[in-house]
């Protein structure tokens, strides 16, 4: 057989072959809406990886990109890795020190910055002493742009280069394609590197029918941002299989984004539930979204009445996909299969509660935490869920972690906790180092927190385990109260023994303004246990 | 990225995971229908790989099969190449000549055959002297197995072995795991060797939505032969995706290939033209395949007038897909996109009566015959359709003809002549080598046959070259009147005189019997040829 290899140039050029009439739209900054072609847009991928040429850009540098979700970084996302280079997405939302220390770790060349973005990238510039050029791209805004030499204007630059006439070859598929840094709950940032094939395989995935099953007529309005793994892939999967794209930019409120599903007769999108929460309230039913077909959710655990609450006002309930930046990221997708044909609304509902069943080509186990011992897939047995799979990391960039979070025999371990059913259905129980371990047996945090969190006076609530001298370790709350309520530790206390076993009930209980966030907006139980335990 | 092999073990081991409760159905000799679990059949396959072992098979070795379509069929899908062996599937229908050659060619250790095909290949058995063992599979039939050392019977071996109990392991993807001799229309039989990474990405393609989207829920009836290319990658893709199958086995009459539709609730089933044009008279309408939603249909042309028939009496028109045995096969597919939304009945006629268009991965393009030139997706220009991609071969097995059926740069010449239009649709024209070239000018031998068979007095017709003195070459008609009916030669010429350009009307027109065959039921045309020209 061929040695044809997986490498993104072949999508690129599917597309401009193909497809070349679908269409790309752009909402921008203030909700301008732009619309060009996948033609126009395979001609500016051509120029841009000219112009990358033209900044003397090496055939194997890493290209910084600080957007939104833009045609543009549709361009970089195809332009930087077809001509050999390494597509770096960076979190916008990084704190500054953290975004300094991921563009110096991963040694970016020049960075492809939106101007509304510049001011936040720019007072940066001189601790990035690598970085030869900023190449600004005019998105509207009206941030000031100093004179300086390493600032290139985007659209300036594109002008003055043919674009690339020939066929883009990536010949070794295992050639990298991006990188991405996981946002770092504990240390510092850590790079994942995707490869041509695991990008090609992945974006696969997307098209398999009972994955995401991502077809030509769907029409795509990716939510999750291009700087958070990839945005699990539905731009290279909507680009490879040929649908249209709705790239949202900057508008990132609910009532906009209720306004594009409605606008643009989306089919399939993708975000995390805080997103799915708010733009729900901003929709008045089925009638505003009657080509919704896919409504994929990640990124945290989706409550299922925030699930329900979709199912009963809008007729479409929220598909789960599980996944993080070292698994590409999505490694389960929890679309029904004809085991749950029958099951009542309620059970229904509590399957796709669950992060659903693992793509193929991607394998799943569960290995004790402490012993390592694999783990029966009997919807009881819980155990740190591993993955392995052709687009799995098998290791950080320049290994920096040592390799620690990587079995012996290479499989990722993800820091989930999770039980698996018989239908290989997997039910996240916490992050393993979230796990409370009270005299030989764990506790939950997450149960904890769910449960507490289900009282009309709480906020939010977080679970940590401290230290105790008899136990080993016990749980703490740490709870923060609705504004207007009032809430004393025994209430608390008196609510979980009702509903957990006695053992599982925290003895303290710690009244919080907030719980603090980490970048990506997720409880930061590493500043709790700072806070609480030192 | 983890480097974990795209190998056929990870397919298996899934289905065993996580689809044990599905079903595998055999329909027998004399229609005698058993059920089974993947459960089970994951057992089996354990059994048979070990029973290879106790046969002595090298790990490496070739291990033949020549059977139909059945549960053991697919027992052996996967316990051969899963245990590193190579599937070789012999076909049924091949002249013993062919038969004996090949089998040689790929030096077959073991022979699996079912008991009622066994008459058939008993008989050359002195003629391969390298096959060890003959593996006779009780199918319910009573040909007389005579007494020798040669001979094993299947049940008892199995029985004779523990299951193999561990995970199998193949390393490298690109290992051998099945191979299947062309049906040879010129020369000896070439070998076409399958690689785990080939079948397994040709298998996910049969997943993807816009290919065949075969899913979980899918009952699938494979009607082409595990012995033609895998049966188009059905047993595989099924498997991958937990589908239910249903394996008909020696039932290959209409009447009975209605029933199984009908009885099983088949919602996918593949087949070549002549068996869907035998089954439609057979169905009464849609009530009796409530749930069938995909009927591939390929190994040849597919007349329009048949896809248009089930749509107008079923409700569901003929899927075509166009491949061959160096194809895996499956290269491209006529589902529909959005450019044909809004079409007419009979423009979306035409529209599935091409080939369709390239499935991802699968790279086309046209190449003038002669001068190599590649030419434009235009829907006029035609040349000779060459292919490239993870699962199109580079070679025929043991390098047979010389390099001679693949270019400089590796792509396929399929040997089909095509044209495409701009959204990628491939509309065969003719075979290369069976072009007409007069005067300069090509002339479709596939267009004329086409316009002499809507003649209702003709049965058959085929159109070959013969030498021409001035013109180089000119095309003759070789016609079969239809039993009862009168035509001449000049009623031939003045038909195609109102329907081509004068000067593609053949000179000659020769009255045949019949149009000799192929062992696959293919027009021969080198049969005639060498009637006709010598």
């Amino acid at each position: 057989m061929q040695t044809t290899p997986l490498a993104l140039p072949h999508v690129f050029h599917r597309a401009e072959q193909l497809f070349g009439h679908k269409t790309l739209t752009g909402v921008g900054v203030g909700g301008a809406v732009t619309t060009t072609t996948y033609a126009d847009w395979a001609v500016r991928v051509r120029r841009t990886a000219a112009a990358l040429d033209a900044l003397g850009v090496a055939h194997d540098a890493r290209v910084g990109t600080f957007c939104w979700n833009t045609p543009v970084h549709l361009e970089l996302y195809f332009a930087v890795p077809c001509s050999g280079r390494v597509l770096h997405t960076l979190n916008i939302r990084l704190f500054a020190e953290q975004l300094v220390y991921i563009v110096n770790h991963a040694d970016d060349d020049v960075i492809f910055v939106e101007r509304a973005l510049f001011g936040q990238l720019w007072p940066l510039a001189d601790q990035m002493p690598h970085v030869r050029k900023f190449v600004v791209i005019d998105d509207g805004s009206d941030t000031p742009v100093p004179d300086d030499e390493r600032i290139v204007d985007h659209a300036t630059l594109l002008a003055s280069v043919e674009p690339y006439a020939g066929r883009f070859v990536v010949d070794d598929e295992n050639r990298a394609a991006a990188m991405c840094y996981t946002s770092g709950t504990t240390g510092n940032p850590k790079g994942v590197v995707y490869s041509h094939r695991s990008t090609v395989l992945h974006s696969v995935s997307v098209l398999i029918a009972d994955v995401a099953g991502l077809v030509e007529r769907d029409i795509v309005l990716p939510i999750v941002p291009m700087f958070h793994a990839n945005a699990w892939g539905t731009p290279y999967a909507a680009v490879f299989a040929g649908a249209a794209l709705v790239m949202p930019g900057p508008n990132m409120v609910p009532k906009a984004i209720a306004g594009m599903l409605r606008d643009h007769d989306i089919t399939l999108t993708a975000g995390v539930p805080t997103i799915w929460m708010g733009v729900l309230p901003e929709l008045s039913g089925p009638q505003d979204v009657p080509h919704l077909r896919l409504l994929l959710c990640g990124g945290s655990a989706v409550p299922k009445s925030l699930s329900e609450a979709w199912r009963k006002k809008i007729g479409l309930p929220i598909t789960q996909a599980w996944g993080m930046t070292e698994t590409s990221p999505i490694a389960t997708t929890g679309t029904l299969r004809s085991i749950h044909d029958g099951l009542s609304d309620d059970d229904l509902a509590d399957v796709r509660s669950t992060a659903g069943q693992p793509a193929p080509m991607v394998d799943l186990r569960l290995a004790d935490p402490e012993t390592g011992e694999i783990q029966p897939w009997d919807g009881v047995s819980s155990g740190e869920l591993q993955a392995s799979g052709p687009w799995i990391a098998d290791s950080y960039y320049l290994n920096e972690d040592g390799g620690k979070q990587f079995t012996a025999d290479g499989w990722l371990r993800t820091g989930d906790v999770a039980v698996i059913d018989r239908y290989g259905y997997v039910r996240l129980v916490d992050r393993t180092k979230d796990l409370v371990k009270s005299g030989g047996e764990w506790i939950s945090s997450v149960d904890l927190e769910n449960e507490i969190m289900a009282m009309p006076e709480v906020a939010e609530a977080a679970v940590i385990a401290i230290p105790d001298e008899k136990w080993s370790e016990r749980p703490l709350a740490c709870v923060v109260v609705r504004d207007g309520s009032q809430l004393t530790a025994e209430q608390v206390r008196d609510h979980l023994l009702t509903r957990v076993a006695k053992w599982q009930v925290p003895d303290d209980v710690e009244f919080i303004d907030e719980v603090p966030k980490t970048s990506t907006g997720k409880f930061s139980k590493k500043t709790l246990r700072e806070k609480f335990v030192g």
